[in-house]
């Protein structure tokens, strides 16, 4: 584990990053939740405030004075341990606590823990600490992604920045890396941070496989889509057909047709499609059709792991074949943390590697993400194996 | 018709007057949505102004440059005749234009239109002017109840004003005004403004009846709780019970019961329900079945305006029996005016009289509003006929 | 009211002929439920059966033995007032009790009537029988048109009959029957049977209108396709337009377009449209539309009946404007007879006439049938006015 | 392979069987759909022959004339591949093909199969022939639960046999069977037949594990219920909670608390729960639930399979922790034959071992069943891991 003031510094850090991520907001952008998976930017501030309020000064700061009683019920997310929750599709109605007023409780809490910090070091403290800053990382991520998804959804498109780079081009040759039979080491062991789901290293059985060095790319997408691959079921598993045709989906999320040409909403507002650029915005549902076009598959999380040294990642969160399972020995942790991830461990896919909007130090390449696989607003992508 | 000076004074006057109603208003309050049928405040202020916009200065005026290309698509409401329009619910889901860009709309029209009417006196447009104003002062009465809403529902339960009076006690004793059977005259038929479901002066034959010269209030409201009338299904129609049952329905909306005392939420804040006031936030399926439970009727349409000269009215919108249908010989305006009315004759109830929502010098009393029959948000109420 | 002896013979009749209607099914054809608004014609068997034994056998035959206990959950429909019911949407899903069965049910309570009305001429008994009797006669009619429905919704179009005639021709010239502005009488005042929602006769004041002699025609509602009248929002209202879309309605029930022309399932089979046949199987909305289309309107059901002895009526239920409303002095019945009628009044239109699945002697040109504004499988048509 | 006179007897047998199955029901029994997964007996009698038809009639046999050619659409089932089908949630709606005219129906082609196989005995026939015969022993048991549905829904609550035996007592003490860290051998590699979804034996590292030698008794489960599990979301997953909240579930299917005793609806009728037999009908999220409360888990389908041989298995399919997914090498079969099982490979659990319903000769320890996560209607049961 890190020294205490590296993680507070790490601590301050992180908080002063998330503020960072919304300055470029109008107030009224803060408010909005036009889908259910997207919540509004003001809550993620709120919500990852929360934690640190509910989890260390509620316990370890006997002094501490809660900020506002009614926030525990407004920000509090998935722990059905302490309390009473805003229901998600209700977070987009809630014009109130305002902005100005989030962002005072940020404040007051980020002092509150700087003071505590300066005078208590126990382990505990600090180990929930380090989740505490995992956590408003992960929603650092989120954060971007839903205020694309609520600009890219506004009908003026506006933009967010003029200099976010969501790509760089994949420039390497079309490669196999073979990866012969046997025994693997899976998970994570290092003294390094880590989310429980990560834990239980363990060995597992791999075949002979060879897995692509690099993503697959809009111009390759766009071979797919032309080749009418939203059209041919047989590409398809039965629920992603249904979901094809009740959702008439024709192409990733944001992009848009205008005179023939593909065109896309990003950061930096709407843009001809980059045929270089590693696709993105698409379900698993997609990635797994596109995969059965190719004559290919997509690689398990084990065998992503496995390989992992091998190639180039971080761009795009890689769909993997993977169910998202508990390891061997998993652990739920007790009470409202072990809520955290175990609860999630069904009908979702595993992401695995980083995206241009996971913030810097927090990848790893035993992390496990995940989401469900109907899903396209994380900045997803798709790397083959045979 | 109100001579031209005097409808420029009414138009610069109702402008102001919408913007003194969101003054209270953080700017968050004026993006959210809470249920389909009620608008951001934000989306009221613009649509007001497309409408002078839209019907006027595109028309008349032959040097006016649009203010955005894309408002006339985000602040469209219900006039399929002039294109493309942001679904209802979806209104909630747009943090831009802001609100700052919104109020520079409505300067940039209200200047405009100030201009325009310095020149030009043509009859059409100062009768689409007079239009424009009263579809403003329509507006004007849902932002209250809309902003009620958004507040009323947030858990913090914010308050609108301090002084904001909701009611008058109705201190009357209760007496029965009897009318004789006979022919009445129905309908506007001054020089005044009305709108088009108000034309057709006609004959209707009543017979004899009597009606209240006072609204229900809050205690005998309680009474009828008390007494279990939401559990008593011979009471409601079936649609009413249905929906009793599905929303499990037991109180006027903004009603919480805290320590077996009925509270309310009004735009001052939560307190304790005022027995003397009159009843209102209750649906028409709730106000029949409270009609029922005191062998009483509601008043017909006709009934209530043969009277009205013999009671006071003007606190709540007071649900009829009457269905919202053309009278004899209505006749749809041509064009996109032709859609404020006429199509939305089906299914919906007529609410005669107004509210103290509704704005100074808008209420008449041939005046019809119209709700669908679970609707609870407006300031409706109830007086018995029998 | 008439005799005892001409009652019972009535009685014996009316429950012969609904078993006539189901003789040329198949046993499998008394189980579906296709869509909520039409119930399994065995669920009509037993339905019309439990009225008697529910109403007058537990009530005036001290000796008579329930046939089965359960029945009555399963049978019961509306009336909240004597138990627990089957919702409406699970009849489909009952294969128990069998079809046979069901007729022995019925066969046991027509014979414990028979012998009791043998020996009791109670005027209150006479009475509920009669309403009974009507009760089966209304059923008889909805077991044609419930038949027709899942016949014509087969992928095999089974037909019902060889012989049965859904329409004469409309031969008469179009003409327009003048009537005079002033006051008519409305309502039922004979002795003859009538239901409560047609007592109270009452005066009503009527404007000068015309009406037509004769339906409109598959010929005229073809000519109103061609025209684009399902694609012209300005003819519909707004909750219509959104049914329109929602449904991609583009033509009346049963209607299917064969290489460009028009054929229709009727209870003989699948055949071309008849031109000259009165339209069917349109809803309210597609009636008003077409009116729109043609520049007239819906007659009220006042205007209706007060020219109805001018024109001949009998081959289509005529939707009118009119909104089910109660009579002046309407008076619900008291206990679960009275949820017989009122409870639906509201948000249902008012059809008049009768139509050719109605049982003869069961029309009256007081009678008011009503449904809501979207449905189309009874014998529906139009007769304008203006 | 077997013999193909072995063959033509199996297939005979299987034919047979199927109609045995269904000689206890009334006809309107083999009509109705409750819920959508639940298909109408008729449907199951000719999608089993339109199988054969389908597949091995029109591909070999050139003098096959087509029993009808409506049937294809109406007994299709989830073959995309060959046309049009009846969307599942409307095979409850059709009253035809009679249940006479599917008898004819499978008459037909069973006797057209018979005299097709006197001459032919081509490999890739038999081959498809083989796997018709295992798809129609599929349905078998899919027809017991789904006339087990049927009937346990029906208010009445009728019997289906005097005799089936839906379990035995689980008599053995619990004991924990240990297994050892190392790698296991996974798959199907026998001459015997298997679905494609079995094979590709492949290794796997499986980690030191104990697994049940005994399934979980109804009296376990009633402790579970009585500990309030049902409440208590620490042991479900978020997905489970929600569905326990919506459904308000608190025991598994077709149990009824009467008077305090537990009871359950069987195919013998309505009985108190016997204690000591294995718990049945619940779902995914309940094992996983009730493995929680135990402080255990679910087996792997791998840990399962490499136990398998130490315990008893057989009475009911057993949840496993395992999502269904492609083993290495999985290949799908080209054309329609290729939706088999493929497609469903997503959001689904593998069950393992067969169950009371299952028929004879069909069970096979890899044989890897699949259901989404919230069907209760088959004969689940939960062995515990740790
Ligand atoms: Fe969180
Ligand atoms: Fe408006
Ligand atoms: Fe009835
Ligand atoms: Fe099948």
């Amino acid at each position: 584990m890190v020294s205490t003031d590296t993680l507070i510094d790490f601590f301050l850090e992180t908080r002063e990053h998330t503020e960072a991520i919304c300055s470029p907001l109008e107030i009224e952008d803060y408010v909005v939740q036009p889908i259910i998976d997207v919540s509004p930017p003001k809550w993620h501030l709120g919500h990852t405030t929360w934690f640190f309020e509910e989890f260390i000064l509620k316990t370890y700061d006997k002094s501490y004075q809660i900020f506002d009683e009614d926030f525990s019920f407004v920000f509090n997310s998935y722990y059905e341990t302490v309390g009473k929750r805003v229901v998600r599709s209700d977070r987009g109605n809630l014009s109130r606590p305002s902005v100005k007023k989030v962002y005072e409780y940020r404040n007051y809490v980020t002092q509150a823990m700087n003071k505590l910090l300066e005078s208590n070091n126990e382990q505990t403290l600090l180990e929930v600490l380090e989740i505490g800053i995992h956590h408003e990382k992960q929603h650092q991520e989120l954060l971007l992604t839903d205020i694309k998804y609520i600009l890219g959804n506004n009908p003026l498109l506006p933009k967010y920045s003029d200099t976010f780079e969501e790509f760089t081009i994949e420039k390497d040759a079309q490669q196999w890396i073979g990866m012969s039979e046997g025994i693997y080491e899976i998970g994570h062991d290092s003294a390094d941070f880590c989310f429980d789901n990560e834990l239980g290293k363990h060995k597992v059985y791999l075949h002979k496989y060879q897995i692509s060095n690099k993503l697959i790319t809009n111009a390759e997408y766009i071979e797919f889509i032309k080749a009418e691959g939203y059209k041919r079921f047989d590409l398809w598993h039965a629920a992603g057909w249904d979901w094809v045709q009740q959702n008439n989906v024709n192409a990733p999320l944001y992009w848009h047709e205008i005179d023939g040409i593909w065109h896309y909403y990003n950061l930096n507002g709407l843009s001809e499609v980059d045929l270089q650029a590693p696709v993105t915005h698409i379900s698993y549902f997609e990635a797994f059709a596109f995969a059965q076009y190719k004559e290919c598959r997509l690689p398990t999380e084990f065998e992503w792991e496995a390989a992992q040294n091998l190639f180039n990642w971080g761009q795009r969160w890689e769909w993997t074949e993977s169910a998202y399972l508990p390891y061997p020995n998993y652990k739920k942790a007790d009470g409202a943390l072990g809520e955290y991830n175990g609860k999630f461990m069904v009908n979702q896919k595993v992401l695995r590697g980083s995206s241009v909007a996971t913030p810097i130090n927090h990848a790893r390449h035993t992390y496990r993400n995940f989401f469900p696989t109907d899903l396209k607003w994380q900045f997803t992508g798709i790397r083959l194996a045979k």
